[in-house]
């Protein structure tokens, strides 16, 4: 008993020195899986509806943050049922999160016919009004891209 | 008088629905500044004394998010004394906040020697016990990196 006490104590010690809340994060990376999966089978607005109206954007195809919702929408239009991703593996997401904000983190391999793609993501989440989780930034990019 | 004061109005209301605290942009704004300053002359313990101990962290060579202030420690030693970035701008800084949370997005253009570098950037501070802000999460990507 002393020895479980003692790994718990050590635990709730760990958890509260990185700052990570479980039903945060729990809440967090079911969000984005579900953003995720209906990305890959080429519906955007999964991610559309959970991005706020001020999201600031990065992805490798573009030349300069992108700002605003209005923004992403007409750039992911050309997306919309074009997408057909068979394999994905979300590597290791972690969340550290304050009440009201929230940076999600994981690498991500995935596959659309023959091209594999191996990414870095970061989102960060925001705690609307209303209560619910969205998201204000959004950063891909590729792993050790061959320059 | 009446379209000054509309015009005040407009912008409070702007400033209220994109959540950013101009005290606390200008406060993350001027620390990165000073981080990257030294960084481009070879002292890596700016951004090192700014980081949180339970930071994560990408960039362009690394094959997985690195997880921790100490493996970052180590990754940076071999460039303590060698950068020499001579000319460096950064553009667009934005601050989205809550009180003790803020992410900090800009795009970066710098030289080294012949070497042009154009980045994208996402720094996400947390504000800790002691009021002091920290890193808690680096992404540094190339723009349109050639794949």
């Amino acid at each position: 008993m002393k020895t479980l006490s003692l790994i718990t104590m050590i635990m709730i010690a760990l958890s509260v020195c990185s700052q990570e809340n479980p039903e945060i994060s729990e809440e967090i990376i079911m969000l984005e899986k579900a953003a995720l999966e209906r990305w890959n089978r080429g519906d955007t607005h999964g991610y559309l509806d959970l991005y706020a109206d001020d999201i600031v954007y990065f992805d490798p195809m573009i030349e300069k943050r992108m700002d605003g919702l209005k923004k992403i929408k007409e750039y992911y239009y050309p997306f919309e049922g074009n997408i057909n991703i068979t394999e994905c593996e979300m590597i290791d997401p972690k969340v550290q999160s304050v009440d009201n904000m929230a940076v999600l983190t994981f690498n991500l391999k995935s596959r659309e016919g023959e091209t594999a793609y191996h990414w870095n993501c970061t989102e960060v989440y925001r705690r609307d009004k209303d209560k619910k989780w969205k998201i204000i930034q959004t950063h891909w990019s590729y792993v050790k891209p061959g320059l």
